[in-house]
């Protein structure tokens, strides 16, 4: 690897590449292709930002912020117009091609076994032999979603919908219209375009889609700027929001206050912005309690009664060896899971999973015992 | 200060104790006496231990553990019977007499110039004079609290309400059966006794009290062993509980996280312990929801129409530098608080204080001006 042609492209000098290794900086050997992977943020560069063994750099995908008063904030943050795309609820994969082999990146930079099985299914190869430096950056939903397990969606398996695209070695995306064109091209499913709006009267606007995806079980929106000259932001309905928080307190000890202000005071803002009354505001209220009390006196109750506090999830894979990829790529992210014996299925295997959420089990069972908190 | 007096007394060696200074072991010389706290807990010397520059010693008050599923932790921790007292809700001192001045000590270890003055005018003084070596610990409450105001107890200013009793350069304290003989006789309230207990069956019946306590808005229940040969624990309302939850979101950035998921645990703890029906399950996470959400709306709405968000409560003093050395104490504990003009008033002034909770405030701000979460 040319350590000053990667610092160049990173942005970075070399010394300053040099220093952040081994601390920022983590090897992947496996699976292949080796990779570099930014486990945080460092020197303007993502975390999730990858540099692989022959020279490929992918940038992590920025975290896109969320205003919690969207009015205001479309009138700060964009020039003109808005684009609204849905925001899909599952797990954020980045799909390229290294060394003339289809990877799916996560998040975090590692290179998925599963993610990478569903992507060489599901994306034709001929786009990576047209366009080798393009970076497919999407939302892999679906009920077989082994992260983000989520019925909502088309399909009853997995499935993979474009959001933006990027390019090798560059850390800039192409951007709303650039990422359709590239899907209809070439027939991928994109998220969908549900609208582009004047700057004024937007949010209003906004508010009705976000209602009708809320009552629709989905997540929210991504706003951006048509001519993606300012990055995008997102905001969500209150259905995503309590169905978060239902799976946050199923597993109390593990899950809920990771993120239960953030969402409860999304719920806030949007009831205020949206001047509801008092007792559509008493009736969201009454919807978060319950998604927090019901599930976790579901837990309780079922621990009480013998069970084990478990999360079960399935995935469906091609090749028994991805299964077996896949155990491990979960074992690394420190996700404690069991894998069951594969079950033949059309062209495959379906595999349930067995995520174990040690804490809230073992917690539970200690409090039911009458220990002290 | 003989300092291997006071390692003997606190059960530690002298260099251990020369060790802790000015880590664990923190120096107060105002206001008098000169006193030494300790800031944490350190060789099983609990937080709040105050050693006066006389050498006298106050340990610590224990801190009471808490069980969230009654009847199972009634069983494995006490040995045949249960005494029941009310929990008061207020704040905790220590009153005691140093170089034969009356003083009170927060749960922290410092002298509260405002809580010693309420101790003055309504614990005798002859107590002391007849047993030098006493120290009073208690519950003050009230809607003059300035630290936890309440209107639920029979008082319109603050009051005292002794709960234990434990005696100067001694760890241990004299239990439930002392305190209300001591209390009975020098004319002090005390915390209610609510009844005495077999083991078995006690859950049931400290259930109906906890339950009717609740519907007056009261905190719950102290359970104690009538031989004092094991630590109380102690078992909280619903009511109490979406109070606090209410005061924490009402004050979102600065106080919600804090407590919030200790308080919906032991609210999904009491339902499933009390074998509640399903509608009494979505009733109580109702009242949940309602105490996150409807307090937090109210803050971004008064925001919204301009107002600052702070806490306003009032004290009412005899002496006016009372007040003036209060204001110190806040700020020295890290409370921002602004003191209106005295109010001449009955036997004294009342003052009004405006706690600022800068988080909350700020944070609405902002995040009505559409900045991102």
């Amino acid at each position: 690897m040319n350590l000053a042609r990667v610092a160049q492209i990173l942005g970075m000098t070399e010394s300053r590449l040099q220093g952040l290794q081994e601390t920022i900086i983590r090897e992947s050997a496996w699976p292949e292709p080796r990779l570099l992977r930014f486990e945080k943020e460092a020197s303007g560069v993502e975390a999730g930002t990858v540099v692989f063994e022959n020279g490929d750099i992918a940038f992590g995908y920025p975290k896109i912020r969320r205003p919690l008063f969207l009015a205001p904030a479309i009138e700060r943050h964009f020039s003109k117009a808005v684009a609204v795309e849905e925001k899909m609820n599952g797990h954020n994969v980045r799909i390229l091609s290294v060394s003339s082999e289809m990877v799916a990146l996560t998040r975090g930079g590692f290179v998925c076994p599963y993610s990478t099985e569903v992507a060489r299914r599901l994306v034709p190869e001929e786009i990576f032999l047209k366009h080798p430096s393009l970076i497919l950056c999407g939302e892999m939903v679906g009920p077989e979603n082994p992260y983000v397990a989520k019925e909502v969606y088309p399909t009853d398996s997995i499935d993979f919908y474009l959001f933006d695209v990027a390019e090798k070695n560059r850390k800039k995306t192409l951007g709303v219209h650039k990422t359709h064109e590239l899907a209809e091209r070439f027939g991928l499913k994109a998220t969908a375009f549900l609208g582009q709006f004047q700057k004024d009267g937007a949010a209003e606007k906004i508010r009705q889609i976000v209602v009708r995806l809320g009552r629709q079980g989905r997540e929210g929106v991504v706003l951006k700027d048509p001519e993606n000259q300012v990055p995008p932001i997102k905001y969500t309905s209150s259905a995503t929001n309590c169905s978060d928080i239902a799976v946050g307190f199923q597993y109390y000890n593990d899950y809920a206050t990771d993120f239960f202000l953030s969402r409860v005071v999304r719920e806030g803002f949007q009831s205020a912005e949206w001047n509801e009354s008092e007792e559509e505001r008493r009736k969201r209220a009454q919807r978060i309690g319950e998604s927090i009390l019901l599930p976790m006196i579901e837990t309780i109750v079922r621990k009480r009664s013998g069970e084990n506090i478990v999360q079960k999830v399935a995935i469906h894979v091609q090749n028994l060896q991805t299964a077996r990829d896949f155990e491990y790529h979960l074992r690394r992210s420190g996700i404690r899971a069991i894998f069951d014996p594969p079950m033949p299925d059309d062209d495959g295997y379906r595999i349930g999973i067995t995520k174990l959420v040690m804490s809230t089990n073992d917690k539970t069972q200690a409090l039911l015992d009458g220990e002290m908190w």
